[in-house]
């Protein structure tokens, strides 16, 4: 009997909306964007929450209830909104996983009603990850409140928790039907969740786009203050070229061997989890990306003077670009616990052969299969060996 | 700031092969998938196994290392194969999915890597589940052992376990990237099951193809004595009709308004819940479909003619279309735990407005979007109102 051969297509579309106060009751895009998404007249919407982000906005909760009370026809808050603590370490707790289906269980939320998650990247993640599975994938708006999460991961497809002790060991390809980027939310950001972001914004400026690498050392000092109309223009230029890369690589759900954006990623999740995420993500990737510029460096792939400039930003935007635990377990017998395994889990994480993108230019990424590890102990060393302001002036 | 729109589709391709022997060294169909599909040379593969099938099949896990050893160059087959024990109740214990999970840690399958799961649906529905968001996805390879499976769940782009008691309420939408039948497993099938996977054949029948119909009325008395060549003519032509369903709808992943072929499914999901899965998949189908044939007569839409030939192909198969538990929890304050329960969760599930599919002939149904409780309680008494025997003769 003739095999048969299945084909087919399926097309997602969603819009990434950039506003300020998304709940006052006469800002009309929350509204606009859940009449255009609504099919029936049964649809329910339950919020989820990042604990932060309902602590420094008092009257968020209040806020929700008022602007559905103020426009009729909505989908039904169908309960008082669920509240989850942020951070990584939210990701590393199946219970709230838990909570989060036994809400849309208890609700009766189904594939035609919305999760909506009010949060930080870690909140995003876990709450898209219990949307994508619970029904086979009920509805999932974002609202991301943190400028990490507003220019790249909360704008993505991906979803997830960690499990094993490893990032991001479970999780799904389910694009969001909406991305809701409040300004106003990054206002009360602590400096590190300020700063954090902008590294993702660093990351895809140095692979691909190098005037953008230049707008950022050119508004370094307004960021640093926070400025937020500098940051606007980050965040906006940042979430383009993250939503382009998916859209453009022609492999959006990496089915094959394309690579998301993960430049100086390798080294920065395992830094993370070897903290136990006392480094932000973007505190991470900062790090990580100093190696990986180190690193090409020493490659011979990179000038000095380029790798020195990544450098000085990071230190003008208030980073460190180096951490202790790049040295721990570096002897031969416990190189396995230590941030060089990162390469081996980043492999299998990702499937398929090694690929880690270095640099050959600012704006231009470079992938390479292979990483020599007595490099690497030397751009380790490297960043290591001189005090964080003597760094700023030192080429490798 | 402008709204950005993202927009893309992502593409899927799979076949379904039909074979006998599958694991004989000399059988290069499942080599030739593989190379197909094998993109880097660190490929591993890690087989999952309905203890049904292992017990029926004691050679099974043997020839698989055979077939591996004999076949140089495919992936690696990195462990022992995991035994599950096979039926519904594996989709009922978490347990399952965590020892899948851990197997996926433990030997390091990545994305590029492989599942292959052997069994009837539900093991292929667990696995398929574990695949899919461990890693945000692991290549999933399926082979049914069930005509059930081999003619419908299997071959389709579902996959979920059972939670907070509800079928299917975690899962995913992510495909297989290659079914293999093997008709060779149905020889040891129970006759329950070899019948049970008719049920689906005749649901894609009555609602879509009134030859299929025929094909199968004529040839039912060899069909329930067992006649290989007819059930294979069955399950690629049902296996065909399904696939055609999923590609032809133009939403695969039922994300609109499209709907799965689900004639007669709401009550049977509730039937084999509230038998404790003591009736077998296929069985409940048929239960649920006598009831919406029924159902279909009364409000007028079916002659009765019509109606009494489905009831009599069910009892020529050998299958009762009558069970006490359609009567059980009847009266108005139990409802909630009787089969019309089932109306309200099959909404839940599928989200949006209520949509059952009935019939106005034989090979065309009619989708209604409420069902009269009054019609179906006449309905339910009719079907148990007369000895098996004697409903071949009636009409209601």
């Amino acid at each position: 009997m003739e095999a048969i051969k299945q084909e087919f297509s399926v097309a997602y579309q969603y819009s990434v909306f950039f506003t300020e106060h998304l709940f006052d009751t006469n800002n009309k895009l929350l509204h606009n964007v859940l009449k255009e998404l609504t099919s029936t007249s049964s649809s329910k919407i339950l919020f989820v929450i990042d604990e932060g982000a309902a602590r420094h906005h008092p009257d968020l909760i209040g806020k929700i209830r008022g602007y559905f009370e103020s426009h009729p026809g909505l989908p039904a808050l169908c309960a008082e909104p669920l509240l989850i603590p942020g951070g990584e370490q939210c990701k590393n707790d199946e219970t709230y996983t838990r909570q989060i289906l036994e809400a849309v269980n208890q609700y009766g939320i189904d594939r035609h009603s919305f999760v909506a998650a009010i949060g930080g990247g870690a909140v995003l993640d876990l709450v898209g990850y219990a949307a994508a599975i619970a029904h086979r994938g009920v509805r999932h708006i974002r609202i991301p409140t943190t400028v990490l999460s507003q220019n790249d991961s909360g704008v993505g497809v991906k979803n997830g928790i960690n499990y094993f002790g490893k990032k991001n060991f479970l999780g799904t390809f389910v694009p969001p039907v909406a991305v809701l980027n409040d300004f106003e939310f990054l206002r009360t950001l602590h400096i590190r969740d300020w700063r954090s972001g902008i590294a993702e914004a660093i990351k895809v400026a140095l692979i691909k786009d190098e005037p953008f690498f230049r707008y950022i050392e050119s508004n370094a000092a307004s960021l640093a203050a926070r400025d937020m109309s500098g940051m606007k223009e980050i965040i906006y230029h940042c979430a383009k070229l993250h939503l382009d890369h998916i859209r453009g690589g022609g492999d959006p759900f990496e089915k094959g061997s394309s690579r998301p954006l993960d430049f100086g990623h390798w080294s920065a999740h395992k830094l993370e989890q070897m903290s136990d995420y006392r480094l932000r993500h973007g505190e991470a990737v900062v790090i990580g990306m100093a190696l990986d510029v180190t690193y090409s460096t020493l490659k011979g792939m990179l000038s000095q003077e380029d790798a020195a400039r990544v450098l000085s930003l990071f230190l003008r935007l208030g980073f460190r670009f180096y951490d202790p635990l790049l040295m721990l377990n570096l002897d031969a017998e416990n190189r396995s616990r230590s941030v060089l395994a990162g390469l081996h889990e980043f492999r299998e994480h990702l499937g398929g052969q090694l690929t880690i993108t270095l640099l050959e230019d600012i704006g231009k990424g470079a992938e390479v299969h292979e990483m020599d590890e007595g490099l690497l102990l030397k751009a380790i060393k490297f960043l290591g060996s001189a005090s964080v302001e003597e760094q700023a002036n030192v080429t490798c």
